[in-house]
Formats: C-alpha cells, sequence, structure tokens
C-alpha cells in the first residue's frame, strides 16, 4: 500500500472558476510528498540547502481528471520509484472521497539530487535512498 | 476553549527568507475558519455567492511574533465574536508546538454578511449566527 | 515572433529553497496565457463558467531547467497550436534575461472546451480558435 | 507622488467565490514594495538573510473596500513612514483603474530591521532608511 495524505481543499487552493487551481494540484501532491518523507523521519529542511544537497524537482506532468471544489476531502497517495542513483519519480493519484471514490488528478514528478558545492548530479543521501526503495 | 486546527508548515507556505511568507499567515488562519465551519456542520459554498450571501472579509490585522519554517507544527485556535447583527470578527492564535508552546501569530478577521441582490448588509443566517454565538 | 509576457520573480513566488516553488512556475505561464488572451480581446472571465463554456486544463508538462530567484527578470513566450475542434495546447518558454539569455523552464499545458450544460466537449468559441490558430 | 505599480489580477489570484482572496491582497502589496524598492536600486535579496540583515513585517492591517475580479487592472501606491531608527512602516492604496478610478483596498505593513547574529533590533541600512525617508 502506498502513503497516502488526507487533505480538505480550502478557499485559497481555488480560483474564480470554483476549482482548484490547476498548478495548486502540484503543491498539493509536493503536501503528500513532505508528509510522506515526514513519516519516514526525513526532514525536508536537510533537502533545501542547508546541507550541500539539494533535491529539485526537474520535472512534473499532470492529468487533471475531474474538478476539485472548497471542501472536498482527498486522500492523496505518494508512490516513489528509483529512476538512477541519483535521481527518482514519484506518482501521485488524486482520490475525491465519498459514497464512490473518485480519481481527480494523476501526477508525476521527477527529482535530481544535486551538490552545490560541485554543482553536478550527487547520489541521494541514504536515508532519502532508502525511502525511494520503499517506494 | 476555541475550536483549534492542527496544520503542520508545508514548503509552499514559505519564502525565500525561509520562512513562511506574511500573506500566507492569513491564509492559515483562514483554512482553520474554514475547519471551524465544517465542524460546526456549516458549508462555506453556502457563502461564497450560491445562496444570495456572501460573507466577505473587510479588514484584517494580524502580529508576527516569531517565524515559522517547513515542518513546523501548528496549532491554530478560533474564536468568533459578534460585532452586529449582520457581522462578525474571528480572533486566531496560531500557536507553534514543541517542547515549549510558542506564540508566532495573533490575527483578528471581521467579516460582514451581505445580500448580492439588495447589495446591503443582511443578518447573518440562524446557523452562522449561532456559530458566532457559540464562539 | 510568438506572444511573449514580461515577469519578475517575486517573493511570493519562492519557497524556503530560496528559488520559485515548482508550482508556482506553471502559474506564471498561466499569467502569459491570460496576457496573451487579452491582447487578443478575449476576456478569461467568459471561460470561466459566467457563459456556458469553461476551458479547463486537461495536463500539464513542465521541464525546469534552472533555478529562478527573487528580482529575476522572466520573459516568458506563450504559442498554442490546435489539438481537435474542442481542444487545444500551449507551449511555454520562460526566458531569464541578463547579458546572456538563459531557459529556465519549458512548460506545456493541454485545454478543452467543455460545455456545462451539455456536459461534454463543445467546438471553441469563434474568437479563441483563432486566437489559436494564429497561434 | 507616492510611487506606484501597475498589476493586473491573474486567476491565480482569485478564489471560488470569483473575486482576490483576501490574503493576496497583502501579496499584491507587497509586490509593489519590491517593485518600490527596486525602483530605488535596493535589491530585496541583501534583507532575506544574505547579510546579516534581514526586514521582516512585524504586523499587517488591511481594509477590504470593493472585490476585485480577474482581468482588473491596478494601480498600488506606496508610501513608506519611519517609525524608528530601526523599524518603518509602509501604507498602500489599491485602486481599480476605470473610467472611474475606485478605492479597492487599503493596507499597511510594519517591518523591523534585525540583525540576525545579535538576535536583536538593528539600524536600517543607510540605503533603506533613505527609501524610507524619501516616502
Amino acid at each position: 500500500m502506498p502513503f497516502s495524505h488526507l487533505r480538505t481543499v480550502r478557499l485559497a487552493d481555488t480560483d474564480a472558476a470554483g476549482v482548484v487551481f490547476f498548478a495548486r494540484t502540484l503543491a498539493l501532491c509536493h503536501e503528500a510528498y513532505e508528509e510522506s518523507l515526514a513519516a519516514a523521519g526525513l526532514d525536508l529542511n536537510d533537502f533545501l540547502g542547508r546541507a550541500d544537497i539539494i533535491v529539485p524537482i526537474s520535472r512534473s506532468e499532470a492529468d487533471y481528471k475531474r474538478p476539485l471544489r472548497v471542501g472536498d476531502k482527498l486522500r492523496i497517495s505518494v508512490t516513489p520509484s528509483p529512476l538512477s542513483g541519483n535521481a527518482f519519480a514519484v506518482t501521485y493519484e488524486i482520490m475525491k472521497l465519498g459514497p464512490v471514490e473518485k480519481l481527480s488528478a494523476r501526477v508525476r514528478t521527477e527529482h535530481v539530487c544535486t551538490s552545490l558545492s560541485k554543482r553536478e548530479r550527487t547520489a541521494l543521501p541514504p536515508a532519502l535512498a532508502a525511502w525511494v526503495q520503499a517506494g
């Protein structure tokens, strides 16, 4: 079973079309990613440049299937998979909860571990590599 | 005891200073307001113009006491109080959780119930008035 | 020459890694899309459900090449292309301006014209179809 | 004449009520502040912790007078004023442009210059003090 994150759609997530703004969908997935890392004991702050390592997103893809509205209850699954020794992908499914669960969006991000000092790709830290493998 | 909402600070809440962007602090409080309404059985969608009623925010004030960082755990309290028959205020305290809880911000919003068709202030719907009184 | 939109990176676009949050990159492109529609005399409000028509984004893809920081000056090009009688794609290039222009991101969105009353795909309104063709 | 910043309301600024989300109003004012600093030759990055100095916002107040919609053209004026040797306020007026200009919001922020190493208030850097005085 993949890790999943529960989330309610907030007014700030929506736009004047009455639904979640498409780019916010990616932010919701990133929250689920952050939550999944935290659940594995990883601290996102370690990958924001505090150490020599950053793990920026190099690519995103999203298919928007069904609009989401204020108050909708979501379950966002998080499934990492390795791409190489210094990169990984994460796929997300955003399910709208209710009597019948419905797929709202499918998202995929790619992340590349980078050394700030060497300005090149570098191996994932062991704990992050373990998180990817466990996915 | 006021209603309170638990929230973790997300990367999308922060800015390049490494802390929550000041305007996002108000969005965090609005989430807590939405959650408090939902807990009382109220649907925010009813106040977004679907019916004749909107309840826009007419004023906000915020005192930012301590910066918040990615991963910080927050408890946001929500305390409504009546201003008149067609307006109310909500005060929020954002506490940063930890061995010692610390006040991060104190926020206050004012909300005015408005009839779209009459283009003037109107009485709060009974369920919303009850939520304000219960605060 | 494709339409292009000039934009400065703002603090609110960035995150605690010191750079533009990946999902905000898509929002920057959407601004450029809005600006391109406006330059062609089209009003985005007409596609938000005020009439029977909405034109939601069904898919997005983004390749993030170089990070962007507060104050960076950007030129975002907007190139629409038809996918069918009721759908189109838009490709965007975000160039970071400077002594040497550098590609920061390449983004693509797909948009599907939908009738709210019929709950199915419908032909693009003539003015929007003309904007796509002119791309 | 105070500095002013021209801005068009974007879809990402709005929420499901069809208007600019109240907290985004403060972000619009911060953009105008950034633009005013840049026009005076100041680089916001210098106040984000790169040097020993940060200038966080300690308080905000906003009065929301008229709702703003996608495509609305705005002029945001920026008027700084000193509070002390290490603090200043900025007042903003957001005018909605049109045949008759209308005040949409009035906002005020307070900023406190702080030394990261000393963890206490410190004097404004001369260039920033000059910007405040010129306001």
